[in-house]
């Protein structure tokens, strides 16, 4: 009876330690501040201190202040509406659409090479050889080592002229595999640590138009990717809900397990625990 | 020996499901607009179209906007720095202390009758009893129901004057509740459905000195309580990243598991099964 018991015990205990496991969070966003990246065309960052010193209305210290800035600016999202008219502005993403399993396509190898890289439907294939099928309503961002150019405007749009948009370098996504994700893996959202999902040199941005037409939320500006497992995560999209906007900033972070396949590892020495006393106490009955 | 796999491919099976259980996802934040209520003295929101229409430059659907506001504003975050001098600004706040377990205080009764009620230790006792002991860097919210009132300023501040600081009424924490959080729960951040971390009533903001001195995050404007369990959900605070910023606005949400209850209910009878397995099996080989 006390070996019955135990099992119990045991159970119990291993079952809570699976559902209590506090998830890791990782930032994968820039601060916004003055040098905070945005397209050419737009307006920059202000700060303005309302208040800071010690109040003598309130009694005590305070710091208040304002700030301006346009959506797309620093890690922000493209809203569907922000290159196809009539699809989702950014109050009207449903917070189901703002997050899911964390995809990181690693092409850091490439893109150190060729400024001009766009991620493959291999690229996607690769990854999927080596985590399995990617989960549906996914996250998927490509990391191409850009974030160590960020906030140098030079070197993060690839040109010694970054307000000329005709002269552009920097990688992203082929229209072909976001086509794929689309299609074959009914993606959420789709992610770039460069400033566009179009790639610099392009001049028709199939991949945002592919992005808006289906309701996929775009990434753009994401830090710290690095910092993340590419499988295994799950990553938030909270942006700032702008009524009747086309984007705007977003709070980008990823959780995950800290040690997941010690989770695994527990629960399979537990079964084979189990297993073992079944097999003691069997024996013990055919002894006595 | 085939009963014996079957516990092994029981337990896996469930611990499976415990691990791989989608969390829902619930926003707990209102919309930026025109609209937004924020603190008497603050500036009011500014939205304006930089582009709206077909872009002869880029041959596509475009729309791109800026925005302006105080930090202070809609469902937002204060820093420890906003009332005590040289705590953590903005960008200084670690992400682990912008997420934490749920716990929702539900004082929606005594609200109803009271726009001066403080949330008492009482009351976090009386959540203790029925949900058990806090877990440690918690997110604490008030539910007052006030969210009802909001965005209407005469409601939400509970004045005819609402511009007029001496005049308003709306509930929100009691010091000795939030010094019992801090010294006996560790908590991580403490939110209301109201405008501030100290009610309406008040004048010298203990709370809000509280929570800046032992770098607790206050959370304000906090939405849509009614849809988060009182226990069981993590609530993320993705405060807007501002640099040298007193607080920002912030995409609150909540996390849970669905059906958390049948969860446990599934380890239960899954533990019980395997004792039953276990008596038979050792009855089996008594009749043997
Ligand atoms: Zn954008
Ligand atoms: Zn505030």
């Amino acid at each position: 009876m006390a070996h019955h018991v135990n099992f119990c015990v045991l159970f119990f205990a291993t079952a809570v330690h699976l559902v209590q496991t506090v998830p890791r969070i990782v930032d994968l966003s820039y601060k916004q501040n003055r040098d905070s990246v945005t397209w050419p065309s737009n307006p920059s960052y202000n700060f303005t201190q309302l208040f800071r010193g010690y109040s003598e209305t309130y009694k005590l210290w305070l710091e208040n202040n304002h700030f301006a800035m346009p959506e797309h600016m620093g890690t922000h999202i493209d809203a569907p509406v922000h290159t196809v008219k009539g699809m989702w502005r950014t109050d009207q993403i449903p917070m189901e659409n703002l997050y899911g399993a964390g995809v990181i396509i690693n092409v850091k190898s490439k893109a150190a090479t060729n400024p001009d890289y766009r991620v493959t439907v291999d690229d996607l294939l690769m990854w999927e050889e080596k985590y399995g099928e990617m989960p549906r309503r996914a996250v998927a961002i490509m990391n191409s080592g850009w974030s160590s150019k960020y906030p140098n405007k030079t070197l993060v749009f690839g040109s010694p002229e970054p307000t000329d948009i005709s002269t552009l370098h920097f990688p992203s996504w082929h229209e072909d595999a976001v086509t794929w994700l689309i299609n074959k893996r009914q993606i959420n959202a789709v992610g770039v640590d460069t400033p566009s999902t179009d790639y610099g040199m392009s001049s028709t941005y199939p991949c945002h138009t592919l992005l808006g037409k289906n309701s996929v939320v775009g990434i753009e500006n994401v830090a710290n990717l690095d910092n993340v497992p590419e499988s295994g995560s799950t990553i938030y999209i909270p942006v700032l809900n702008i009524a009747d906007g086309s984007g705007g900033p977003a709070r980008v972070f990823a959780t995950y397990d800290d040690e997941p396949n010690k989770t695994n590892a527990a629960a399979m020495v537990t079964c084979f625990t189990f297993y073992l006393y079944i097999l003691a106490a069997v024996l013990v009955c055919y002894v006595m």
